[in-house]
């Protein structure tokens, strides 16, 4: 199985940082990062992963907030690892194609193949305010944008073909011309003439990621992701979604075995599963509620006051059509609530624990267990690991459920190949522009 | 005075990469780009710059074509050197200032403190083919969206005061939310609310960096610049020039000492005046002049026929208001081939040397004379030395040249501070939101 690690400053409990001993600037430590890249590393992770917005997204009071930029800050990890895959999460709403494309084929360049895309549209409209825009742009027409993004990055991606640099120091020929392509792309959103300012990529172009869980996400992902991750509360909804988007994979013409699937999880290790459950109950108690119901109520479109923390969740909300935000992240969220008639302080410790992943407080036995049962029973290809705590969560992870996992052969000993692509058992793409053959072109 | 290596490749000759023993996959070799900046920091240099532009600049058939993009490069960089600065070349024109306002102050977080930006407008209608438009904007138009760019920016390092942060635990207060502000910025090409997504930066902004020097890029290196690159090439232009652009920076009410003046200088080094006349010649016979001819018609927006390679330049060519593209450029190349009634053969030899900077080939004394003395005469406050061949002539101006250097007290023994400003003796900027004492606000 595939096991990704996604990483976010103190951990992806909220409370994480008001933690004994924690690192509170942790969100702008190039050394925090490196360290915890490595003890990955060590424990053989395929990918590290980091998540973005062009917005400060969070109550700045609240918890640790604004982070460094993920292209650059796997550029430095990069330097301090030498096999895991490095993901960084990019918008298409809020990006020129011909400078991201250019950023993520030089971290592939730099990390020796090792870069990964996670190609998101960017719900919000506080985002859409730090690019001239009142309000975001609509839910399909930001997908849209975001299919014919990736037609224009895979274009310049192959713009260079793989044996285009002869570098003939005697004729004074660097690169054959004729194997570096405009692309001359025109479409709705853009108009790029290329060709890319960079020779193509170790990987071809680098490992495309996606998680976005709506219908129009699903169709994005059947038809562009290499990987998905995503947030599954129950074993029924994984199935549910691993079998729906295998098969809208083929449909597009897919082998639905290039894309793999990672639901989230959340781990909180104890030695025994009470001591799980007491950290777990410490980092609720130390959310504040008060900011927690705030962001609550703006995912929900209501006002704060219309969400008493000992009530359930109003009966009538907006239907997820209405939503132009992020509309599987609030169907999650409702669900999650009306399913277990959570009242708004239980469903903000659960938001708070990991924004709407599986949380999962237990013995390393137990969670190397539910991974292994989701993975034999078509709900997974490998997980998204999310510690509500960090360092500590992914310490524990690596000493103490790895070994479970290795032991039965879900987890590698050592890394066999180079490259993201070999990790997750991807092929290298061709370049679209290298169809004739050589032969005849010289 | 201050030294900043210019790295591009194998070395600023455009055929350096044919010499023997040249690596020439040396621009997408990030080893080889941590050993020039190892080096440099040995020597003490000040800093070290990457030259861009979205566009793939060269004819690829000629010389290496396409480069790691700089601020992801100089990440790299940053963790395999401890002192040096790193300034990197981005766009006005093509870029927007959340998302490149934010990469430079990870990349001043991920350096503790040592990121520089060189703020390019982007000459030329071929990478405006890469972003939507069928030609460059003009010339003016592209300085007025520069210096908003630049005020945009400054507005979100600014977003977050330096004492924001208190990451209180017992509180569960991180920030103090009213010392991150939103910037609001509403201007002819851009509305930007803010705040930054990243909290403020060790050097408060990367220090600035302006390299045009036509009318208005002069204006705007008065107005911004704290540091301006620029091609000079006798002493008498480079004086001119040097009281120029301080009186300008007085005029605009500014410290003239606040913006220090580096002509560049291509060393092409030997260890007698003759073996580095020979060298030089040999790297001139190792230009291929079709292609050169073909640029050097591009620049002057005539016909590759228009120019035979053993006659002198057209007599009649466009004045410089006619040229929206790099202007200052323009003129350079003109009045260098008229000044010394070159042929286009000398001058294709002269520019394809060092693009239009001062080269000058001599002994270790030789250059260190002339960097002295340009010094000691109102020329320059330090260099842009520019090796035209790498990595040997850094290792040449390391080990000889910057003894003398040091001998004379032009150039540091130990750096003193540890940062970018540090090193320039520059001032870390306050932010602009701090006006009130924290006091009155508590």
């Amino acid at each position: 199985m595939l096991f990704n690690l996604f990483i976010i400053d103190t951990g992806h409990h909220e409370a994480s940082w008001r933690l004994p001993g924690s690192q509170p600037l942790a969100h702008i430590d190039v050394d925090y990062h490196e360290r915890l890249a490595r003890i990955a590393e060590a424990a053989k992770f395929d990918s590290v992963f980091l998540a973005d917005s062009p917005v400060l997204w969070n109550n700045p009071g609240r918890r640790p907030s604004g982070r460094l930029e993920p292209i650059t800050l796997l550029t430095a990890l990069a330097r301090a690892t030498q096999r895991i895959g490095l993901i960084a999460t990019a918008s298409t709403s809020y990006n020129d194609p011909y400078n991201l494309a250019r950023r993520f084929a030089s971290l592939d360049h730099i990390s020796g193949g090792r870069a990964g895309w996670n190609i998101v549209t960017t719900a919000g409209d506080d985002a859409a305010r730090n690019f001239g825009l009142e309000a975001q742009p609509a839910h399909a027409e930001r997908y849209e944008r975001a299919a014919e993004f990736v037609e224009v990055s895979r274009k310049l991606w192959d713009s260079w073909e793989d044996d285009a640099i002869v570098a003939d120091a005697d004729s004074g020929v660097h690169a054959l011309e004729d194997r570096v392509h405009e692309i001359d792309h025109a479409g709705r959103f853009f108009r790029v003439r290329g060709p890319l300012n960079l020779p193509r990529a170790p990987q071809g172009h680098p490992v495309l990621v996606q998680a976005g869980s709506s219908q129009d996400g699903r169709d994005f992902a059947a038809r562009y992701a290499e990987a998905v991750f995503t947030a599954q509360q129950t074993l029924a909804e994984g199935q549910a979604f691993y079998a729906d988007l295998k098969r809208r994979a083929a449909a597009a013409g897919r082998d639905p075995d290039g894309v793999k699937i990672l639901p989230g999880i959340v781990p909180v290790l104890g030695s025994t599963e009470a001591e799980a459950r007491e950290l777990e109950a410490e980092l609720d108690r130390l959310i504040v509620p008060e900011h927690a119901r705030r962001q609550l109520a703006r995912l929900l479109r209501v006002e704060p006051e219309q969400l008493p923390l000992d009530a359930e969740l109003p009966a009538s909300l907006p239907a997820e059509d209405e939503i132009e935000g992020a509309k599987s992240r609030y169907t999650l969220v409702v669900e999650l609530a009306r399913r277990e008639r959570l009242t708004v302080r239980q469903l903000i410790g659960r938001l708070g624990g990991g924004r709407g992943h599986r949380t999962f407080a237990g013995t390393p036995e137990q969670v190397a267990d539910t991974i292994e049962y989701w993975g034999a029973h078509g709900a997974a290809d490998g997980f998204n690991v999310m510690p509500a705590v960090l360092p500590s969560g992914l310490k524990l992870f690596a000493e103490h459920v790895a070994p479970i996992l290795r032991r039965r052969g879900l987890m590698r000993t050592e890394y066999e190949g180079t490259t993201l692509r070999d990790h997750y058992g991807l092929a290298r793409p061709a370049s679209q522009y290298a169809a004739e053959p050589a032969l005849a072109r010289t």
